[in-house]
């Protein structure tokens, strides 16, 4: 049997030990996997020391290196990040509806694990304590598959939360690493219906885009984000400039961030040109339409291609539109549906824009930079579902969990 | 433009001016479908007539030829079938979250449309309808892939739907009918992201698998059913003889009926063979282990492919086990985690069972063949869930929605 099937059995073995915990348990697991990598830091310091150097004889860029560069600090942010899910919450058990039939069957439905999660990920390290603190607290096991490029690191961090967990009612087995660094690996884990529950992608597109098109598991999406602002003709120009700089260069890289800023016509006769200065001293480059040319002369001129790009970088597209319907319009045929924002004193411009923009999270007046599950309150975050089955937006520990129907009966038959 | 990529845009298209519409600006159009529908039953019945023919004429069996045919009364039951959605509560605008975030952030979820769903189903006309008035009710539009067999029924069905639409406010390219017969038509849905945001099978296990394994779109799976009952030490012989003669024989070809019946050793030493007399005089062969075949010497011998097998007949297997334990760990083998019932006196057991035993629905003492929307009291059902995503178990309109975090803000940026 393949280390990837294996594996998953015994995962899927860990299940039913693990939905009857009391949330007590669990978070005195989590806090033991917490305090055992910090007391074992050293070892997990060496052992990506093993992958740094593997990476650097490899090529590997800095900025790749110093994602999955582990030392003490960072060590203890992430057992500190088990302890913040240790004070979360914890969603198995809740009562979402209870009711009673005609014929007297009592029915309630109750959250519960989802059962046996995959995880396939790149090479930072902390996702892989991030994921099983994320998944035990909700009663889930976890199958992990990270980056070949964290082998070392990932192994010996498993290997010491099993040693932990061996001391409390977590069975190890709920934890499970596949060491396999094959792509092969990777496909039978999409593949793996019946012993898989869910499988989560958190990556880049590429990653991302390989299980949407080849898991037959279903699958959580995550991440890609063409975020837009609109700035309408009676948007407060003080305000807009600061939500527009604020959603491009506050963090460029990550998905909400804003790749397209629509003008109204009016607003960019007025405040165009001086907003695009203020971009220019940020360092972001322009990209716009006819009309921005005009105004901006030292934009590059935007192609449908440009409007269709996660730029994650210092790039901004500019089109100048001639009214709402036109934002909306653009917004429809480019938008990723992760967060779109209106900046505008007309409420009647602003409840349009929320009601008819197809998205997971639609602001007036606020930076699209807020779509994040520790911003909206959340405590933890999953990820950021962009697709609508499910959950969609920011996800908290509920969209780790599943729902049963538990039904108590006297003799009813069906007539 | 293929067929299918052009009828899935003209529903994306739809979607925005569906999800604005008031319940009341729904219901009316879906009371002028279902007028339609009875006023012109005659055309419906002569396009019916012509599927018939051409059944009858490629040996089409009689039992499928009668789930076909539609007649006046027919007509009206799915044409009252419409009606009752019509009196279902719209999930549509429901406020789901509302919370305040400490920088004056006000965030709202609300649920909101799926969008464009994708029905693949098999011969019934009846499935049409049905499938045009939930994705209605909830926003939706449809695009329509049901299979050959029934296609001269399905173009005038939806021809006269589309001509009622027409005066009522809902745009007629909500409802896509894909006429294309050939079986790339179903291939090619199953890979439209980013124009289908689900795809819902409905119909036997080929087509549900079919689906299941090569969608890349989102789906929700519906439908297999390896239900179990199992008879503990102490069930109420009357209890138990009433709940598995129910779960078996009530409609043996529906997916909560029972297929494999657990006895414990003292309960089938007591009753056993009494029970299997009952089951014998309803027709049903009976498939057993060995200790079964040692008290009913009529029962064939049960592999474990039988106990692997949906049979949706009269066929039954019988596995007497020695506790509830090893009646557990059978359900966890072969469970396709749909319904599963325990008849006891002993609370103890009920609680355990109802903890450990992971499905959509779990009894004590009634039978599986509750599980099911009308039952449960929905007043409609899409379809059983078998997955864990999205749904579980019995899918009301809920089920046919997705969320959206409307976020107001006065200006705020993220530090």
């Amino acid at each position: 049997m393949s280390e990837v099937r294996q594996k998953a059995q015994l995962a899927g073995k860990a299940c039913s030990a693990l939905s009857g915990l009391t949330t007590a348990q669990k978070n005195e697991a989590l806090l033991a996997a917490a305090n055992a990598l910090v007391v074992n830091n050293e070892a997990i310091i060496a052992a990506n020391q093993e992958d740094l150097d593997r990476g650097r004889s490899n090529g590997t860029n800095e900025s790749l290196l110093d994602r999955l560069a582990l030392n003490e600090q960072r060590i203890q942010g992430i057992a500190e990040g088990l302890r913040q899910i240790v004070s979360l919450p914890d969603p198995i058990g809740e009562l979402l509806e209870t009711f009673e039939r005609p014929n007297g069957l009592h029915i309630v439905k109750r959250r519960v694990p989802l059962g046996v999660i995959g995880m396939i990920y790149e090479a930072r390290p902390n996702v892989t304590v991030d994921a099983i603190g994320l998944c035990l607290k909700t009663g889930n096991a976890v199958v992990l598959r990270g980056g070949s490029a964290a082998i070392a690191s990932n192994r010996k961090i498993v290997e010491i939360i099993h040693e932990a967990l061996d001391s409390t009612s977590i069975p190890r087995d709920a934890v499970q690493l596949i060491e396999d660094s094959n792509r092969s690996s990777v496909d039978e884990m999409l593949k793996l219906n019946g012993l898989l529950d869910v499988v989560i992608p958190r990556g880049g597109s590429s990653l991302i885009q390989n299980v949407v098109n080849n898991a037959t598991v279903p699958v959580i999406e995550t991440g890609a984000g063409i975020c837009h602002t609109y700035l309408d003709a009676t948007a407060d120009a003080v305000m807009a400039t600061d939500i527009t700089l604020n959603a491009k260069v506050q963090r460029p890289s990550v998905c909400n961030s804003m790749e397209t800023m629509l003008v109204h016509q009016d607003f960019a006769a007025a405040h165009l040109s001086a907003l695009a200065q203020r971009f220019s001293e940020a360092n972001v480059e322009l990209r716009g339409c006819e009309q921005t040319r005009a105004l901006v002369d030292w934009a590059k001129p935007a192609t449908d291609e440009d409007y269709a790009t996660e730029y994650n970088d210092y790039i901004l597209n500019v089109k100048i539109v001639k009214d709402l319907d036109e934002a909306l319009a653009h917004i429809a045929r480019f938008s990723t549906k992760h967060s779109e924002c209106i900046v505008t004193e007309d409420l009647h411009h602003a409840e349009r824009f929320l009601q008819e923009v197809d998205a997971a999270a639609v602001y007036h007046n606020a930076s699209t930079r807020f779509t994040d599950g520790f911003e909206f309150g959340f405590g933890a975050e999953i990820g950021i579902s962009t697709q609508k089955l499910h959950a969609r937006g920011p996800m908290g520990l509920p969209a780790l969990t599943s729902t049963k129907y538990i039904i108590h009966g006297n003799g009813q038959i069906r007539g």
